[in-house]
């Protein structure tokens, strides 16, 4: 195997900054994440027009990714500060024998040691260097290796000389935030393999997040691999929606379609519609919609390729009738939309892929059961939504029952596209929406990733007295 | 592949049955819990007979056993009544633009759906058909299917038809908990493989564990394994602990080495101390007390087998001084107790091996940090037992760090075997320990295992007066 010194060095400095990390306090992990964000807000102007020359996302997208880091860094501050990584449950002895009689138990959560973090070529702030993972890892008392995206090299690299800033700043060691510039997959495995490596958090391709997932699982001592790697996000169209605002809603989604080229996990890829003539309306309103919107580039030619080849393969199916499409030959283009049969989409393996970029196929079913048929092949996704099922009905409670069995978040009213930083929050869902469906990568929640519990029993008083800060 | 009829069969019906009990309520799922407890109670008599032509355990531990197992069954009913599983958490809408701004969203819990629960050897109550899997997973509302073990397949058999009774008088549908009598390897690999098997709890062996647990992830869509595989539990005596009652303390150990004939999973591996001549005292003192216990016979020939081996494999280590063997050639024998140096152990791969049975080797460490060395090379373990860690001092603090990122559970007196069911509890540990550290399978945290998060945004009064009960 090649050597990775890089790695190497990177791992080994968060190894020895761990243990001190760990059993840091509550205000000392809020005063890194705070003055970490006070740190971007500082650099703003240049971050942002360094982030703007690299991923061409627009300096207003930008400037609103930077907020929403900061208010992500921000509110793991608070958490820490209210002690959420400490909390504790303690069970008092019970004298006699089992199974009544006990003894004394305090569990508390041990962090899990240093987390290699993948950064997301679509989130250069918000999922890259001092994104949601790196706030969490920290918050949860974990050093972080991070591994650059090369979508955004010189970004992760000026974000992390900032970190190196913050952390020199406060005392603390370089290596608890490490920086991996080397761009190969080669280097991705091998960090993944690395000993001293405890979790990873990775946002990504299915193809890219298998694999690393199959390497992590294949270490002598497996860890914990949190994946986020595709989604299709369906939207459901009840007939009730399309009583009235048709072109109002056809323009909400439209919105979400495009919204950043249609570069993000929740981007809506697939309607899904009884065939009445009002679906047949809304779905050209929505590529009348669609194709009213000039797109951005879109952040690497690899992930444009991608797109190009995902798009005309759907339009080459004979199924699908093209409503809207990107204009190739023109220097600006806008999204796709196609319309399809649930038959159709249920025979066609190839008509259920992710597209990612700015891609929505619509699929009109024959019958609700025609619609559960359709969920349940999709199967795992980030969302899904339910547009008409306001009223109570069995329908529409079977209708829930099915789409919750395959999301990790389901809305009854807007786009899946911006994923509000709550703490009640789950950003996960079933394979391959994520590789760990228990756990969410956005949201308050996400610390719980990076915490082990740990049973104390009959600890003595200078243990027990540590109210949940590790030894 | 061939056909496995009976689990198909088994998971089909599970299948079925899971929508249903997924939206039962707390107090119908208490009901059956607690059914199953006064069904155990009222066979009490002819079970316990019956497991002990089987697994040769003995009366009083079997009987405490099935009392256990009804107090599990009976916390689960608590739990589910007291509306564990339906605990959800509610963000208010906030207006105005992200970050700040956000919808509503409740995050509830989905039950996964049909679990594949793989009895134990050693519980044949608490670990098989209705132990603690089985409790927590029907606490959780998802159906089970159990995979008999061949240690006890009469019981395992009665115990079933028991379940089958009690579900009918509550006219609950049979494949609730389902049951595979197959005996092979190829039956457990085809379980885990069944797409209608949505997650798999698991306890026994190092070699089983890991070929299913490869399964789980291989399949097309990959499902959480909880696997309990093995552990050393090492108790680390410190010279304070031998000051006084040396005997007394060789005693409490050796019936903790002893007991059950050393089959169960917290049973004591390794003893590790200082190099001193209390220590070399305690070590005889343990050998004299394990060699006056007789045992009573294993639960399997292929588990004796196995004993026999690890031991011998001990013994004919040059490095290992044989303090106490098991007399092979009469028909009742005693536990193994062997003493070796740090720097062997550190030394050796073979030292490492968890021999499952009664047996325990001690470790002699020239300093301190050999005992870290120890612990650190051990890596993964249910227990550490810190003996003489009462007073706080920088090397306690040290000592306790090292034990906990090893461990699930840190005692500071008793020995580890005899896991308490309380809901602090945690049983599980880093790999080899358990396949999935954040997790544990005794306590009521156990369900957490099968509840899937869901986030409900802006949901409609008819979702979220649901309160946490899925569609």
């Amino acid at each position: 195997m090649t050597p990775h010194i890089e790695i190497d060095n990177a791992v080994s400095a968060a190894q020895a900054a761990a243990p001190h990390w760990a059993k840091s306090d509550g205000p000392r992990r809020a005063d890194l994440l705070n003055a970490l964000a006070t740190g971007l807000e500082a650099e703003r102007a240049e971050l942002v027009a360094l982030a703007d020359r690299e991923t061409k996302l627009g300096l207003p997208r930008l400037n609103g990714e930077l907020d929403r880091t900061c208010f992500q860094l921000r509110r793991f501050a608070d958490y820490a500060r209210d002690g959420g990584p400490f909390a504790c449950h303690a069970d008092p002895a019970v004298a006699g024998p089992p199974p009544q009689g006990r003894p004394q138990i305090t569990r508390v959560r041990v962090p899990l040691g240093p987390v290699a973090m993948f950064s997301a070529s679509n989130f250069p702030f918000a999922f890259s260097v001092l994104g949601g993972d790196t706030a969490s890892a920290l918050a949860a008392g974990c050093p972080v290796v991070v591994k650059a995206h090369p979508a955004h090299p010189l970004l992760s690299r000026a974000v992390h000389q900032l970190t190196l800033r913050v952390l020199a700043s406060l005392d603390l060691p370089a290596g608890l935030v490490g920086h991996i510039d080397e761009d190969s997959f080669e280097a991705g495995m091998a960090l993944v393999a690395h000993p001293g490596i405890r979790a990873v958090a990775f946002t990504g391709s299915l193809s890219g997040g298998q694999a690393l997932s199959k390497q992590a699982a294949s270490r002598p001592r497996p860890i914990p691999f949190y994946g986020e790697l595709g989604s299709i996000n369906p939207v459901v169209v009840l007939p009730g929606a399309l009583e009235q605002s048709l072109d109002e809603k056809a323009r909400l989604l439209a919105g979400s379609v495009t919204q950043g080229a249609g570069q993000f996990c929740t981007s809506p890829g697939l309607v899904l519609m009884l065939d009445t003539p009002e679906s047949h309306a809304f779905a050209r309103a929505l590529a009348r919609e669609v194709a009213a919107v000039v797109l951005h580039p879109m952040l690497s030619p690899r992930i444009s390729e991608g797109y190009k080849a995902g798009v005309r393969s759907l339009a080459a199916e004979d199924s699908v009738e093209v409503l809207a499409e990107p204009g190739w030959e023109h220097e600006k283009s806008s999204g796709f939309v196609g319309v399809t049969s649930a038959s159709a989409f249920l025979d066609k393996e190839r008509l259920r892929h992710e597209v990612f970029g700015s891609s929505c196929l619509c699929v009109l079913a024959k019958s609700m059961a025609q619609i559960h048929a359709v969920l349940e092949e999709v199967a795992g996704s980030l969302t899904v939504t339910l547009w008409g099922a306001e009223e109570e009905s069995a329908e529409n409670r079977l209708l829930l029952r099915t789409a919750q069995s395959i999301a990790g978040r389901v809305l009854f009213k807007g786009v899946p596209t911006g994923v509000a930083v709550t703490p009640a929050q789950h950003h996960g869902g079933p394979w391959p929406a994520s590789t760990q469906a228990l756990f969410t990568s956005v949201g308050l929640a996400a610390a719980d990733r990076f915490l082990r519990p740990l049973a104390l029993q009959d600890a003595p008083d200078w243990v027990s007295q540590s109210q949940g800060v590790p030894a």
